[in-house]
């Protein structure tokens, strides 16, 4: 790696240049905010209070407003709700999971959240990167190698390997967190790219400053 | 083929003798009755009545009522809402994919919805053993073959193909209803996965008579 | 998994409306029973008095006569021959490659030979899905996992994989058969895959009746 | 690649130092002249007595008399049988799958006949490496290409595919025969790897000479 | 994404509790300062002088001075020499293909240079994670697309795909460049994994101030 | 395998008739002699002295010469420096590496390196061919087994493999110089994809003459 400023060659093309960047949260376009119900509304303005944007995965369900509490409800449940999973842990599969499925969307998305509740932003990169070569302790080791079989095409456990992650020192609804974790992003990973959802740039920064 | 009857020698082994059928509907067990919340209790007696069993992903996932009432909920939502797919184009898709994903429970189970749905028990058997060469109409191909790219590891769409499904008279909201069934299904077969869901007995036959 | 019979919307298209089952046995036709050898015509005569009608496979290959006598001998050395294995343990092992090469014609024909041979239509259904997760006494999981090894592309047994085989009491010829049945149907699904070979409609129902 | 003779540095090990080569037919053996039928002896001997060794396929086969018999009859029918492929297109479309299944001894064994009845060393062992950067006729390069895809798991030909060939200048039997090569000897290679069955010393040199 | 603050549960362990992070610049370890042959020395003083610290590559490859300097001669040659493609588009390249290759050093490292070089650290974001969902324009999507291709195994172009090249207005020495450096960064990846090579703390934070 | 000579059939076309066998070194040609650098030239002449001919890849990379030089110097470090490997050893690497990629040019060159070097001509065959089945003493398999993984797409090594191969009686210098082989000639062999090159006439009968 070498970050020298001098340029080989000023005659070269701005890099990337003429790009333009797809600046819909959804390639399907998201409904004006008065065509918005209230309660789905009311959801972005909170968050919007919160962490100052609309997060486009937000803006994309609007479209489907069944589809955007019934997916809502589920995420919140599964990310925020009870469970012997930290919220950190939970975000760690998540960003395992979607680096995986090279999910542009929510490994931008939930690598911004790991960082922040994590607190550890360069192993939230890593895993970002490569899960297997990031500086893990065991248990979020085991946690992260039960999610990626989880997450492989034609997954079925066999009792040996719940055995073992009991061993561990996982609950069976440890374990089953786990698998629904990396089980529902692998749908929303897919749902991300049939929609070519983007990543708002505000993510980009997110959770970077405490570095 | 030959399916004779006579056997080649009376001394061998009774086939498969010795094998002990997993009867829980899932390796983490279900609630007692007198455990399950009074919903899911009635969820459970309605489908009882109608299709006389109850299947045994609603056992499964009883053990974790929040669990129970959002997966049923988005279910109910993506295979009977309102959608320019029919109930048995979903099924269809749902069948498709979980062959793909080698999920016993789903291909059992919805194997059996789609041969009551679809009344054409043939070519349910064939979707569930390889869409690509079953008999199938242009649009049905046409859906099961995105069904089968948002299955893939790694799905992204590109703009090409989304505008080749317009052009062959999918909607956008059926696009996104194709994407959303097969993903939703790649995350309840590994659900399944995880849990060592089995199929109850009584799927095995159902939609067969007709025939 | 709902069955329900109340559609959604009296408006849908028919399922799968428009589809065009092919019925030829094979892409490439069959000649007609007056252009059939002697040989092969008696061998079909007997089929069909047998089980009612005759297997598209015989059909398919009796476009090239001396393929026809090569194959069916070959075939019933291996399937009907003297051997360790029974018969429906050697149909299982067809099962599950044929379903791990998703081949059509031979899941659906020798499924149904499964069904009447092994007299356990359940688990013969759970082997055309994933013999991984079916309910296999240890010594049918031992068959059907080395089936799949011999399966799979690039197929060399080290010696540790050939011991332990023998550890759990299959003879040296048995490993061979298992081998052979595996590898000789590896070969048929993909004439099946080359001819677009067609299973009978009547195999569907075949050995569902005893359930 | 560099081949001067001059050793960096005396004191290496000699290289592969203390390797034990596998001199047996086939990890199961073969049967002492003795106990091989008549028929199957005779087979041996006009083989001997044509090249000069009998080839270790027929002695590994020879422990299963019946076996050996099927497969050397289809062999033979699809190797030196009737065809508008030639031999050496046979050899080559072997030669081509043996070595994507990285069969020790059909590449080796294959290999030797590709050269001999091919009459082009050179580009035999261009196919034993990678058929596709090989120097091929337009013709051949057809040919191989549709054994490379008979040969793949999962393997079913779209009819558009077929049509692409029949406008090659290939006939429907051209077709069967390629797939029927092709297939035949994925079956084989995967006996061979089963059998751990070694090529003979002579294979290595045979052909060569003509160059 | 949620990211507030509030946790579920005070008594969760602290995510990641335990890690111990590896240090060492690869795990075979770098040689003491005063061992560092003089050469060697100044290139790291130099870059240390520039850039703030010493690239752990630098240390690794230190151990075996004569790779060191083979292995940064080809580099600086291949990144930082004469070439119709810019720097920051072969940095581009080799995040690309890292990120293919899930290295762990090279995405962090290179990612770190592709901010800075390329002035644009959400395309630089993004390519890290999917080039293929990246908002690159179409020269430099054409670029990596090649880049891709070769990084594939058993990598060999068809002469139509380097004509498609050469009418996208890419000479015969940009393909060339546009290889030579892909397949080196599989080189180079490939030692990183051998080395465990780790990423200098420094790289995270790299060009993104100027964001 | 059947080598007779007698043609089942005189009218059948010549075997690969037509083929246009490439001769250029590299489909981006190579520098007149007048054009090629001093030094450049003073390699070819000693090497042509040496082994009769001129390598392609030497001509091909000669169309780059600071390309050539850097490669070339690279390329002896790794095949010709000091090592605990044997250049045999090292040969051996690259000829199972290559295979591995299907890498036309790399498995004919080197193929003949490991003839002339390791003494071994069938040996060096049945690595070309896949090293799994060849006869290797455990100390080369080892190191097969590892330059393998190396090889393997997102190449990661643990720990515990690294401790393996120690216990095993390589040094960390060995374990850096299989792994340095390995992706170097990975590096290689997508060089000689994109570059089309091509193996001269003379390597497929060196080192075959001493057996």
């Amino acid at each position: 790696m070498e970050t020298s400023a001098k340029a080989p060659c000023s005659s070269k093309p701005v890099f990337n240049e003429g790009a333009v960047p797809v600046t819909a949260p959804s390639r399907f376009g998201a409904p004006a905010p008065a065509d918005r119900p209230a309660d789905i509304r009311a959801v972005m303005d909170e968050t919007q209070a919160k962490i100052g944007f609309i997060p486009n995965v937000f803006l994309a369900y609007a479209r489907r407003p069944e589809h955007f509490r019934a997916f809502m409800h589920y995420h919140d449940l599964l990310m925020k709700g009870s469970s012997g999973l930290s919220r950190a842990e939970r975000e760690a599969i998540v960003v395992a999971v979607s680096a995986e499925n090279d999910c542009q969307y929510c490994v931008t998305a939930h690598g911004a959240a790991l960082r922040i509740l994590g607190k550890d932003p360069a192993v939230a990169d890593q895993i970002a990167i490569n899960w297997r070569t990031a500086d893990l302790a065991p248990r979020l080791r085991a946690i992260l190698e039960f999610a990626s079989e989880v997450n492989a095409p034609g997954f079925a456990a066999a009792d040996e390997r719940i055995a073992a992650l009991r061993e561990r020192g996982l609950s069976d609804d440890d374990i089953w967190d786990i698998a629904a974790v990396a089980a529902f992003f692998g749908f929303s990973n897919r749902m991300a790219g049939a929609l070519d959802m983007r990543p708002n740039a505000e993510f980009y920064a997110l959770g970077r400053s405490q570095r």
